[in-house]
């Protein structure tokens, strides 16, 4: 049975997508794979808004996460955590015997760009993780304050997750000094889970070259030695690459700033819609998510009856809420190609059975 | 321009599987993946002949690679290497700043069962890897007696690449002693690139959890915890596991032994067809790969020339040699689903051009 996912990750993929996800595939050393990496490389870079090079990973987003902290973690990582991915990076950071320290906020608080200004200026840091948009919460930290802030500390490298931001508003990496942008393909991009991507500045490559035991996998100067060939270091995922293709051609087609007026369009409706049902949003509204929705269960609603009778009647499914937040929360992507029109339908939908669940 | 590959890999995928591979995805924390899940494991324990379970990476093989050096590594491991990807895993051992010494045979020459026990009386070493099929000169270590040795040193866990020969021969996990078995979805299994598949042992779990900075994305231990709720720790590359269900359709459908005899006909006839030529095997006979055929270019063939023209007029293609065996050797896969006709149809367009590139 399949639903159309309006969960935040993964999400409903095109027909158009597909399509071009199950051309058949090339050898990665040929010079037909060389010309698929030439043909989505400058595209990526425009998306990133950057001059570095943006690595393809065969991996979901955790890979790179945590290859970015083998990589350029030295000294010390500061880990920022506002929710479930963010919090888990701390984790992530010493299972891979790297020292690290935890800046934590409330889950639902944006990351505090006073905050990770006092806890860099100890000087301990060479390293900063900070999520833009913790997916758990639908929480969007303000990315320029706090990048604001990082580049004043010329030692510290950020790897900055825009997993699920990243393609639904402009987040101009190398004007905001980002060193690693990582990002994954099953979320705005609209494709399937299995790609990640990660665009890496000299600052960064640099201090890889420093740092030992970063591994083979995911080690930055083996993604640029065979970067600067169009390839990558082992067998990509053919496959999602040339889905990846397809969709650059759907978001230049678009253009940057009709996909950004329509996400957050989209957002909006939903976020409307929530709050006449007397929902209210689990973050505070200034850093409410650009891509998704989290409303708490204001009004008492049985969340997981509502989306098994929406799977059930209409094939069409949200999030009842993450980790230690399910059933107190609800989550509603609007991620993707999705538009007004999608957007309520799936709202009517949600609306025709709501009432039978209202405890 | 697409080719039909009969390189080592990736190789061709049938219209079936791609067909299956484009199907809708469901999110990976919904039951619908974990019936896809449950669907794929018991069928892949039987192809690996072992009661352990069979974890799912998202990754490209050298990914579990490199994530099993760090799960079960404490002491160190002894790489043996005889070919390009054996040897390189020596050096990804060192990058992940483990002890770690190379037992070197020439390329094209089998690891010699002898030497290995030899290093391994020593008892330096708490691991070791093997490439049971090295793809880069074709060569097929007996694994059998090779694992009769390890089995003599219960303090050493085996790391086995079945990489391009899995599925294609009978393989016995729990009844050679392997404790980690790595394989990927582009060889035998004929799925396009991106999923890799590692069966651990209770022994290889044990060592696991006793070893520092094994990190996160490769953790075995982070594997079982999700395994035994049908799910993965990251989100998967759920497109390919699709692919994978319906290969597995495909595998039982025809039965292993079937599957297994046709393989090794396949192998005969290029074998056979290449000895008609006057072209020698790279390694010695005996240790012929099963899924591949490595010649010498002892007959002075412009190899290039010839799969430039083989692509150009057949739109197929085959290797032109591995790393510093290029132009010198060439490869000729006879994975996946082909058969004596479709491994013919190649000789035969490839007789068709070759008189025009002998020098």
């Amino acid at each position: 049975m399949a639903y159309k996912l309006f969960i935040p990750g993964p999400i409903n993929v095109s027909e158009k997508t597909y399509k071009a996800m199950a051309a058949p595939i090339m050898g990665h050393r040929m010079k037909e794979f060389s010309d698929l990496f030439a043909s989505v490389e400058p595209r990526l870079q425009q998306l990133f808004y950057t001059k570095d090079p943006v690595f393809l990973s065969t991996s979901s987003s955790w890979g790179i996460m945590e290859g970015a902290i083998r990589n350029v973690t030295k000294k010390a990582v500061l880990n920022c955590g506002n929710g479930s991915f963010s919090d888990k990076w701390f984790d992530v950071s010493k299972r891979c015997g790297k020292n690290a320290e935890f800046l934590q906020f409330e889950w639902g608080k944006p990351v505090d760009p006073e905050a990770v200004d006092k806890a860099l200026s100890t000087g301990k840091f060479d390293s900063i993780t900070i999520i833009h948009n913790e997916t758990s919460t639908g929480t969007m930290s303000d990315i320029a304050a706090l990048m604001q802030v990082v580049r004043k500390y010329p030692e510290v490298v950020s790897i900055i997750d825009t997993v699920s931001s990243f393609s639904a508003l402009p987040i101009k990496k190398d004007e905001l000094g980002i060193d690693v942008m990582v990002t994954g393909s099953q979320k705005a991009l609209a494709c399937p889970p299995g790609l990640s991507l990660l665009s890496v500045s000299d600052k960064a490559m640099k201090r890889a070259a420093e740092v030992e035991g970063r591994g083979y996998y995911f080690d930055f100067l083996e993604f640029k030695k065979f970067y600067d060939k169009n390839q990558t270091p082992s067998t990509p995922v053919i496959s999602l690459i040339m889905a990846l293709d397809s969709k650059l051609d759907d978001i230049f087609a678009e253009g940057f700033e009709n996909r950004y007026a329509r996400h957050q369009k989209n957002n909006q409706l939903v976020r409307q819609w929530g709050y006449n049902h007397g929902f209210k949003l689990f973050p505070e509204e200034k850093y409410g998510s650009v891509t998704l929705n989290c409303f708490e269960n204001t009004i008492g609603v049985d969340i997981a009856g509502v989306i098994a009778e929406l799977k059930k009647r209409y094939s069409m499914a949200f999030d009842g809420g993450y980790g230690k937040l399910k059933g107190k929360t609800f989550r509603i992507s609007n991620m993707g190609d999705e538009t007004p029109q999608t957007m309520q339908e799936l709202l009517d939908n949600i609306d025709s059975i709501l009432p039978e669940f209202k405890k």
